[in-house]
């Protein structure tokens, strides 16, 4: 089968949260009929006005579409998209293609692949990295599993919202190497609160800190982005806490699947729900630092 | 003080190891006179070869000395350099600049201080980042502790040996840095071990893993410079497990005192310490990795 193309593709797109929204509109920009469905109907407003067609529910969607992509918030809401009753592989037209590019189970996306071979539809699991800039920018990575023969057919809609664009084997890959790259996350995370930290606890300036280490061995993406945000103890999102957590329970249960033991995850998440009890789960990921501050050291 | 210069400065260097043998020669290439002293005389042959002068004791090299440099192992070796009987304090002569560029204890660095001052020496704590080949490159990163001063007066000396030069603070300030720079490569050496070692269990490809997941905001020194060297299972040093332990320990004891507590470094110095118990002392830090191997999850 070959590539899609506007011409000949409609593509359906559930799930047009803050991530979504932005690829949704990108591939409506390059030309594709654009079927849209979304929990909160007023979020697609803004794609409506620009050309794409509104639907009740993912069995309204599915029959109308070529390709269907989802990114939705946990694996629960995946679970419904695509196996409930009004769920796309009940709905999808047989030789569709469905993309959940949601962050989710590397299990749940292996089930969701068999029921979809079952019905005659191609699935790829593709969640991504890089974060609301990333998606309204075109520039995530995208991790994608399933047949190389499905990833090379939507190869050109992943181009229109990705740059690092990635097949890393069967289905479920996609989510594993998701997993892979939150747990070098967690880690670094913790290198980087715990530095700063100790910095602010010696009575060093962090800012002259920064400069001094960011170039070398304990160079990090979190030391040298969130860094400097920590300093000035600016805790605005880029990344929610509570979806950080989210996404290190999948690992820890993804990780513990496989045998593989997982240290230092576990310490990370059991501060990030330290942080979570106290009201700081729509903080960004970098409110950890927090958890460091003077007279806490007893609850670390 | 104006700035030291070859032609009117004589630099004392104590320590010949992988890392002072090639920030002296840098010195001496530069127009320096150079006495040298080290525990081991044949590690100074070199550089006697090209010129320097052997001093059979730190006593013996320092009174002839404008600056003395020492890099050597632990603490308790700088008590020795500078507080034993045969020490700098006791025999430089009034006005020399001292300065430290081992990792050591902020804490003796700060007594060292008190003790030079008395005895009308200035002293300056200059840890480094950069390993054996950020110091053949001349690329160090120089972490200083001291006045502004003293710190002016040796910096074209900083700059014959590194590139990234800051003062931090008042005496001890340097390796408070050093300290906070091994906490943030504690726990991005954690991340990165811990995510290569999930996608190897998960049956992915590591290679193409840190092809999707190395630009991203999982992005760190550790995982793109050993990140490679893991798959390849080439645990040979470029930072020895057995010198990251002492550093981590020093930064655990320097932390304590601060009242910073350090959960994710405390977890990173008993894995290490498990390392070493096993043998791996000698290894290179991203050795680390092998503690994930298959069966062994039970320990961590």
């Amino acid at each position: 089968m070959s590539e899609v193309s506007p011409a000949q593709t409609t593509i359906g797109f559930i799930g047009l949260g803050v991530m979504g929204r932005s690829m949704a509109s990108h591939l409506l920009a390059a030309g594709y009929s654009l079927r849209v469905y979304t929990r909160t109907q007023t979020k697609a407003a803004p794609l409506l006005e620009a050309g794409a067609i509104w639907c009740e529910s993912p069995a309204a969607l599915a029959p109308e579409c070529d390709v269907i992509i989802s990114i939705v918030g946990f694996p629960h809401d995946v679970e419904e998209v695509y196996l409930g009753e009004n769920g796309l592989i009940a709905h999808a037209k047989r030789g569709s293609t469905l993309i959940d590019m949601t962050t989710s189970s590397p299990l749940l996306a292996e089930r969701i692949g068999r029921e979809a071979r079952e019905n005659g539809l191609a699935f790829l699991d593709a969640p991504v990295s890089g974060g609301d800039i990333g998606a309204r920018e075109a520039r995530l990575a995208i991790m994608a599993g399933g047949s190389e023969e499905a990833f090379e057919r939507v190869r050109p809609i992943f181009e229109i919202m990705g740059k690092n664009i990635n097949r890393l084997g069967p289905i479920g890959a996609g989510q594993h190497t998701k997993m892979a790259n939150q747990i070098a996350v967690a880690g670094t995370m913790l290198g980087t609160c715990e530095a700063l930290a100790y910095a602010k606890f010696a009575g060093l300036d962090p800012e002259q800190v920064l400069q001094s280490i960011g170039g070398g061995a304990a160079a990090s993406w979190s030391l040298n982005n969130l860094g400097p945000r920590i300093i000035q103890e600016d805790y605005a999102p880029g990344f929610f806490v509570k979806h950080f957590i989210k996404d290190m329970s999948l690992a820890i249960e993804a990780a513990r699947e496989t045998g593989c033991a997982t240290p230092a995850l576990d310490l990370a998440l059991a501060m990030y729900q330290q942080l979570a009890a106290e009201g700081h789960e729509d903080a960004g990921t970098q409110v950890l630092a927090r958890l460091y501050e003077t007279g806490r050291k007893q609850d670390l």
